[in-house]
């Protein structure tokens, strides 16, 4: 093998439904980025349609609003992050780093015999 | 939201391509109970030219062996779990079990404003 056997973890957060997980977490990431939900969606080469109803899906879920119209200025309308989401985004972020560093800190002894 | 907000965690074991993971060990878990590969994936309505590709990318992968014909008996042939497959799949489990319980230790602090 070519590189060491290592984990891949994912971390998705659900009620009865999936509210959020690294796909959500990208897209408001590049909302950020871009300043609107359409550049967003074409930058990830995903349609505006699905972008729009993975926002709303998370925030029906989350029962938050993550995204608000950015108007006016001089590129027009656009869309930026509510404070709710930069928090959710934050301790995605955080809960996710803390994740792998346990699992960095077992995983050599849990598979010793295939390493 | 009916039910309260919560992590699912999936762990997958990579090299320079995937190795393992919950689909692996699910189908390993069916041969041990039925005895033969093709009930195995029968069970999960999977095709056996399927089930046969995830066990040999598997093997491979881990360069080890994980499935051996267990021939005659009055069942005639089947197949049965390595002691190397047996392992994994409580390495494995060990792990998964240990991730949980870390993510369960620290979700209700990283996602408080959430909750």
């Amino acid at each position: 093998m070519s590189q060491k056997l290592h984990a891949v973890i994912s971390a998705r957060l659900f009620t009865d439904q999936k509210c959020f997980g690294p796909g959500v977490a990208e897209l408001l990431n590049r909302v950020e980025e871009h300043g609107s939900l359409r550049s967003a969606a074409k930058s990830m080469e995903m349609a505006y349609s699905k972008a729009w109803t993975i926002v709303k899906n998370a925030e029906s879920c989350l029962d938050v609003k993550l995204i608000e119209s950015s108007t006016g200025g001089k590129n027009g309308g656009g869309a930026r992050l509510t404070d709710k989401a930069r928090q959710i985004l934050s301790a995605y972020e955080s809960y996710r780093k803390k994740l792998i560093a346990f699992s960095d800190s077992i995983f050599n002894e849990e598979f010793a015999d295939f390493l």
